[in-house]
């Protein structure tokens, strides 16, 4: 596949999502008002407002539930992300410092709190009960995910597991975003629920292409160690199909005893995989997502964000950071 | 006063609460499930969904709603008690382990985030959009004022700043608790805003006196040591009245430079808080917002529920843990 630059339809769009995140700390304490400013600098490529800009304009939903939709989803995942960097101790989150590299772990703990209260307020502002509902039960999937993956999910090698954890911690939340924004359109119920397993589709592949770029990526760009998945006891897509053609690979048995605590092994595993061709079909299994996901788009009218939601689909996949 | 047993006339309807907060666990994490049967057995004396029930109960409100009301306000409370106890490295709460105590850090912190969604779960299921928005302002309130706490209020000697800071840790979801019960009831405009001027009242009231048993409670029963806010540079009320009192004790005069980090100076002026009329001069005060309060249920007509609210208005002061 060619490099493919995603060019946004919706970038002055995705302006007003971001007003309208900083608004939410307007009326609070001036070093919570820098964090969310900080956080927001730091703040990535706002993928999920995207998308469901683009789903929503598609199917006629009007603006403002769209951006304070998109405000919310934006909002929650970056208040996970707070408190993820802090439960990891991790200092830099695309190469900037993370919010726990500066403060002390009560503040970072309430900026969390913080944001994650403001983004439930503006999903209540959508006065959509059904989307309140979905709003909350992601983050309860979110969350509980993130629970299992502490308890059970280090040095598992384990398919499903891998499912399950990447549903929770990502694909959970695309999902929520492209299934709420076509429920505030006139969309009929079965174009909503095209629209949900859109959402589901992309949510895989973009973390499936996470977890590669975590052995592949530039470590600059990406912003943390290479494979420090691994180093933290999570073994990914590509440790998965590494341990599928190479079982007896003493660094893989040993991740069941807490060998993944060893430096030195999981640099060599790191390596290992690497020089497989284990990400190679990680990737295939992402492009198989993608493919699923434009397959939802089938019954869509051509349109310009129809256009614009298949190529962020293949940008998933393509994309180096 | 004399001493007043609170009896509560909805006991009943307190369990249907109960096992409503404890289903939102049903299909998290094992592990999950354990803390929050563990939070639950320390659980306290349901003060807020009893004043929900009541309220409720007493304007004409369907039963259901209260109670998926008072299981989001017990579980949001229940949430910022984790954080909170987190935060300041608590190892007991009413003489209980803290989740803390038991756990590390990233648990307690994911567990507090998991309590908090399940809230708004509940929340989002009253099926009311007003309830949704009270529900979410409030917990901004409150973490802005945890936030605030934080950087701004240690050593500080202030009424304002205090009042605030009771608003917002405890006032508010009074306040909120007893506006959304009467909210979801048949009461007209002028009934609501009374019963929600009724739970700040009773709010202000309780923290006040929270304030003044962490100087002259039982440890045992208080279940932490005492003078621990002013060891920890919070200057409640009892403080206040004894600073204005003697302002030129050394001890007090030193707050604003972080004395309250010297040990010694400040068990010095725990006793002498203690030995003066501070902390009776703070009961009278929290004995005038129960009076208020009281007044709100004037042009309530007699019931049971009516006398209720006015005892549970007068146990507030009258309690002992």
């Amino acid at each position: 596949m060619n490099a493919i630059t995603f060019i946004s339809p919706v970038t002055e769009e995705i302006k007003l999502v971001e007003d309208r995140m900083r608004e939410q700390a307007d009326s609070a304490h001036p070093d919570l008002r820098a964090a969310l400013e900080h956080l927001m600098k730091a703040g990535g490529k706002r993928i999920r407002p995207t998308l469901g800009l683009l789903v929503g304009n598609m199917l006629g939903a009007p603006l403002e539930k769209l951006v304070t939709l998109g405000a919310a989803v934006e909002l929650l995942h970056t208040a996970t992300l707070v408190h993820d960097d802090l439960i990891d101790g991790s200092l830099l989150r695309r190469g900037t410092p993370t919010l726990n590299a500066r403060w002390a772990p009560p503040a970072t703990v309430l900026t969390g709190d913080f944001i994650f209260a403001r983004a439930a307020k503006l999903a209540a502002e959508t006065d959509d009960l059904r989307l309140m509902n979905l709003f909350a039960d992601t983050l309860s999937i979110i969350v509980n995910g993130e629970l299992t993956q502490m308890f059970n999910s280090r040095g598992l090698v384990n398919r499903d597991n891998y499912y399950k954890r990447i549903y929770a911690k990502t694909a959970s939340l695309f999902e929520m975003t492209s299934h709420a924004a076509a429920m505030v359109s006139p969309a009929n119920d079965e174009t909503i629920k095209c629209m949900r397993e859109f959402g589901y589709q992309l949510g895989m592949a973009f973390q499936i292409v996470d977890d590669i770029l975590d052995f592949t990526g530039d470590q600059t760009s990406v912003g943390k160690p290479i494979g420090s998945d691994l180093h933290n006891g999570l073994v990914t897509l590509p440790g998965i199909y590494y341990a599928e053609a190479n079982p007896h690979d003493p660094d893989i048995l040993s991740l069941a005893n807490g060998g993944w605590t060893n430096h030195e092994n999981m640099t060599r595993l790191v390596e290992n995989i690497r020089a497989s061709n284990s990400t190679q079909k990680a990737m295939q299994e992402a492009e198989n997502y993608v493919d699923r996901a434009i397959a939802c788009l089938e019954n869509i009218q051509p349109c310009a964000e129809r256009d614009a939601l298949e190529n962020l689909a293949k940008y998933i996949v393509d994309r180096k950071v």
